[in-house]
C-alpha cells in the first residue's frame, strides 16, 4: 500500500502549529489502522509539494513522529511507519480484574479534627454587585507585565537553573530586591537573608505559630479582629487571649494586664489600618508596645497587608523598623499589589527564626514557585511594581474619596463612618437600630452582596453595628448602583 | 521657564518601551528639580517632532505620567508638572528616632525542634558531573509550553476570574482533566472530587499525615526507603516501623507481623520503581497488601512518583486502580515530567479525607497557583503533556541503555546491577568489599559527584554496598565521562 494523496488536511487559522497538525494527521491514521506498519511515508520534499507548505515543515512534522516513536528512519531507504508501534496502554495486575472507581469514604479511620474546620469552602462568585471585604480590582491586576516576565523565560539561558530544586527560603533575587524595597518604602533595614518568601500571608502566620507555639501557649489578638490568623494558633494549640480594639488601635494596657498575670507568648497585630475597622495604631502606644514586648519577652507578629495603599499622608513607619531588640516578626504579601491569586508572601525576623521557619517549610512543601519569584524580583527590579503602586495608588484613592461621598449624599442619618487613610475599604456603623444582618439580606434581594457583619468579632454572638465596605473593586458606575442599591435597602428598614 | 529642547534622550536598543524611557526621562528631571512644578510641557505633536517618534507615543508617556500623579492635566491649557508632587517617602513615628538593623537573634525564645531539623538545605550546584538521584534532564523541560500557556494568559478574558481567591482544592479544570489523563494512562477511575491539587508529593505527605495521624501512631515504611516521608510522619508524631525491602518489593509477611502485635495506621510504598532500589512489588505482594488494609484497616498510601516513565514492558496498575474498599491514598506529581521547580502535585483518596485536607490546606497557605494550574490543564487537554512524555520516554530509555552497557564495559566484576524496567535510576552494588563513601571520596577529586550511600538506610550506620546512580539528566558524552571518571575511581581504589 502506498501513501494516499489528500490524506492531511491542514487549517491555517488553528492555534496548532503546521508541523504539529501534519503529525497529528499521520498520528491519527495510524491509529486508526489506515497507516499500517512498514508503510512507507512520502519524502518531505513531496509531501511538502502536495500540501502547499515549506519542506521544513513536513521535516519538522517527520522529526516529531520520530521522537514520539511513530516512525522508523532508514538512511539512504526513507522514513516508514513503524514496525513496533508505541503503545502506553496499562497492563493490569490480574486478568479478568476490573478497575474500582474510588468509594465515598476510606475504609480507615479519618479524624473528624474541629481545630482546623471554620468556615465553608470558597462559593463560586455571585454576579450580585458587591462591597467584598476590600480586595483590589482585578481588572487594573498587572498580568500582562507578569506575562512578559514569563515570556522571557522561554529564551533566557539561565531559566533551566529555576527548574531544578530551588532554595527553600525563596529566591535570592527576590530577597535583594525585597530588601531594598522595604528599605525605600518602609526604612526597614533587613538584609535577605532576615526574607522567607512564603505563599501569601497565611503561609507565614502558619510557619510563625508551628515553629513558635506550643500546646496551651498564650497568645494575644484584637477583637474585633482578622479570624485567619486566629485560627492558625489555634489550630497549633495556643490559647487566644483577645483585646480590644478601639480607634486608637489594640489597647496595650490591656497587654500588659495579661502579661502580668501569665505567660503571653505572641501579639498578633494590625499596626497600619486594622482590620477590619481601618484604625490606625497611635505612636504612643506603638513605642508601649514594643516596650511590653522588651519587658515580656514575647514576639509580636505585625500583619502589614496593605502598607503600600496610602491616601491621606505618608503612612507611618511599620514598628519592624524602630525595633531595637528582635522582637517584630514583619508579615505581608503581593496579595493586593498584584492580585489575591498570585501566591507571594514574605516574613520578616531575626535570622534565628527565619532558619527554623526554613526548616519548617521544606517539610510542608519543600520550595516556593521559582519561575514566580524571579518574575516578581525583576518586577521589583525594574520599577514596574513601583509604577503600577503609584497608578493603583491613584485610581483606589478616587475610589475612596466616590464611596465616601456617595455615603454621605445617600445614606447621612442611617450611618456612620470615618474616612480611611488607606486601604480597601470603609468601616461603616448603622445608627438607629438598623442590623447589617437586615440589610445584607435585604440588599441581596436586590442584587447586591454586602457584609452581614457576624466574622469580625471571634464571638459570632457579640454585638455589633459594623460592616467593611470594600470599594476598590468598583468603578464609578458599579459603585453609583451598588450605593443606590444600599440606600434603597436601608430606608426600607427604617 | 520652559521645557527645555533635547531635555529627552531615547534609545531605540533598548528593552524598555519607548513611552516608557520619555515618562522615565521626564520624571528623573522632575526629580532632579530641573522641571520644577507647574512648568508646561510641550504638546504631544511638538515633542513628537522633537523626538522623531509617533505622536500616540508622547501621548502614552504622557497618560503614564498622569497616572502616577507627575502631571496635572487642564482641559485648553495643556499638561503641567504637578504642583504637589507624589511622595512616597515614609513618615517616622519620633522625629530622631533612627530605623534599626534585624539582629541576629530574636529577643523571644525560638523553641530549637529537632524533629523537622534533618540535612543542610539545599547546596548551590556544584560544577561536576553528577550521578544524581534521578532527576529529569531539566535542559530537556518543555518550558515553552508551559510559557505559552501564561502568554494566553495575557489575552484570554476570563483570566481575571483567576486572579482572585480560587477553590482550596485546586482548579477544577486541572482536577477535571487529571481524573482523564489518570484513567487513560492508569486505569484509575476517580471524579475530580477525589482529587486534591498540592505543591508537590512533599505538600501531599504533609496533609496526609497531618489529617490522620496524632501522636504516637504506628506508620511502617520500607527499608532501605525514601526519607522525606518518614520525617514527614515523624514530625506528625508517629512512630515508624521499618520493614525490609528485597527484590520484590516491601516484604508483606512482615507488614503483617507487625499489624498482628499493634494498630497500624499507615503504610507507605512506592509499589512501581521502589526508591532507591529501583525494584517493582510483585503482583501477589500488591493483593495480599490490599487484603491486609481491608483486614487491619490501615491506609495505604501509594507514592507513584515516577509511573509515567517506563520503558521494559506497560507498567504495572497502582493499586489505587483495583482497590475495592477505599484503602489507598495515591500521591504523585509533575516533577519529573516537566521539571521538579514547577510545584504541581497530587492527592487521590476517597472523599471525606479529601475534605479533611483540603481544609488543612487552607490553614497553611489557602491555595495553589491558579495560573499555573490552568496552564498544566491546558497542556493536559491539548495533549502536549502525552506528547512530551513520549519524547522524554524515548530520550531516557536511551541514556538507560546507555548506561547500563557503559557500565557492564568500564565496570564489570566492580559492581553489580539489574537494569531497571523504568524511572530515572540504576540501583548499583559495589563487589569485593569496594565502599560507597570511599568511591564517592575519590571519585568527588576527580569532577564527579556521586552518592556517598549514607541516605537510603534509616539508621545511616545500617551497612550498605548500594547506590542510585541517576541517568536522566547526562547526555552521551557526559555520560561517556561520568562513567569513565566513576571506573578510574573505581580501580585506584581496588
Amino acid at each position: 500500500m502506498q501513501f494516499p494523496k489528500g490524506l492531511i488536511t491542514i487549517d491555517k487559522n488553528s492555534q496548532v502549529p503546521v508541523y504539529l497538525q501534519i503529525a497529528n494527521g499521520i498520528i491519527s491514521h495510524i491509529r486508526q489502522g489506515v497507516l499500517k506498519p512498514s508503510i512507507a511515508l512520502p519524502s518531505s520534499r513531496l509531501l511538502a509539494a502536495d500540501l502547499k507548505v515549506h519542506r521544513k515543515t513536513v521535516v519538522a512534522a517527520y522529526d516529531e513522529l520520530y521522537a514520539q516513536s511513530w516512525v522508523d528512519v532508514y538512511p539512504r531507504k526513507g522514513i516508514f511507519v513503524a514496525k513496533n508501534l508505541p503503545d502506553v496502554s496499562p497492563r493490569k495486575i490480574t486478568t479478568g480484574m476490573q478497575p474500582y472507581a474510588y468509594p465515598e469514604k476510606a475504609f480507615f479511620e479519618v479524624p473528624d479534627d474541629k481545630t482546623y474546620i471554620s468556615g465553608p469552602f470558597l462559593k463560586k462568585p455571585e454576579h450580585n454587585l458587591e462591597f467584598n471585604d476590600g480586595f483590589p480590582d482585578i481588572r487594573l491586576a498587572p498580568v500582562e507585565l507578569l506575562v512578559r516576565e514569563y515570556r522571557r523565560f522561554a529564551t533566557y539561558h539561565f531559566t533551566s537553573k529555576y527548574l531544578m530544586y530551588g532554595p527553600e527560603q525563596g529566591s535570592e533575587n527576590l530577597r535583594t530586591e525585597l530588601a531594598r524595597f522595604f528599605g525605600e518604602t518602609r526604612g526597614l533595614q533587613v538584609k535577605p537573608e532576615n526574607i522567607l518568601i512564603t505563599k501569601g500571608v497565611q503561609m507565614a502566620l502558619y510557619l510563625i505559630a508551628k515553629t513558635l507555639l506550643t500546646k496551651n501557649d498564650t497568645v494575644i489578638a484584637g477583637d474585633p479582629g482578622y479570624n485567619c490568623p486566629n485560627e492558625v494558633f489555634e489550630q497549633a494549640g495556643a490559647k487566644l487571649a483577645l483585646v480590644p480594639v478601639d480607634e486608637h488601635g489594640i489597647n496595650v494596657s490591656e497587654i500588659e494586664a495579661i502579661c502580668k498575670k501569665k505567660k503571653v507568648k505572641l501579639v498578633y497585630v494590625i499596626p497600619h489600618h486594622h482590620s477590619p475597622t481601618t484604625v490606625t495604631l497611635s505612636a504612643d502606644r506603638r513605642m508601649q508596645l514594643l516596650e511590653l514586648a522588651r519587658k515580656y519577652k514575647f514576639a509580636i507578629v505585625e500583619d502589614d497587608y496593605d502598607y503600600d495603599f496610602h491616601y491621606a499622608s505618608s503612612p507611618i513607619l511599620p514598628l519592624a523598623s524602630v525595633d531595637h531588640y528582635g522582637s517584630v516578626i514583619y508579615v505581608g504579601s503581593f496579595s493586593k499589589t498584584i492580585a489575591p491569586g498570585i501566591r507571594i508572601g514574605f516574613m520578616i525576623a531575626p535570622q534565628n527564626l527565619i532558619t527554623q521557619a526554613t526548616r519548617f517549610r521544606r517539610l510542608i512543601d519543600r520550595q516556593g514557585e521559582q519561575l514566580l519569584e524571579e518574575a516578581m524580583a525583576n518586577l521589583l527590579k525594574n520599577g514596574d511594581i513601583g509604577r503600577h503602586l503609584k497608578k493603583a495608588n491613584k485610581t483606589y484613592h478616587e475610589r475612596r474619596d466616590l464611596l465616601c461621598r456617595l455615603l454621605k449624599e445617600k445614606l447621612d442619618g442611617y450611618i456612620s463612618f470615618k474616612i480611611p487613610d488607606g486601604g480597601f475599604a470603609v468601616w461603616v456603623e448603622y445608627l438607629n437600630g438598623l442590623k447589617p444582618q437586615e440589610v445584607a439580606a435585604k440588599a441581596a434581594t436586590m442584587g447586591l452582596t454586602i457584609s452581614n457583619g457576624t466574622d469580625y468579632f471571634h464571638d459570632p454572638a457579640h454585638p455589633n453595628d459594623g460592616i467593611r465596605m470594600g470599594f476598590a473593586s468598583l468603578n464609578l458606575k458599579e459603585m453609583e448602583q451598588a450605593v443606590e442599591i444600599l440606600a434603597r435597602a436601608v430606608k426600607a428598614l427604617s
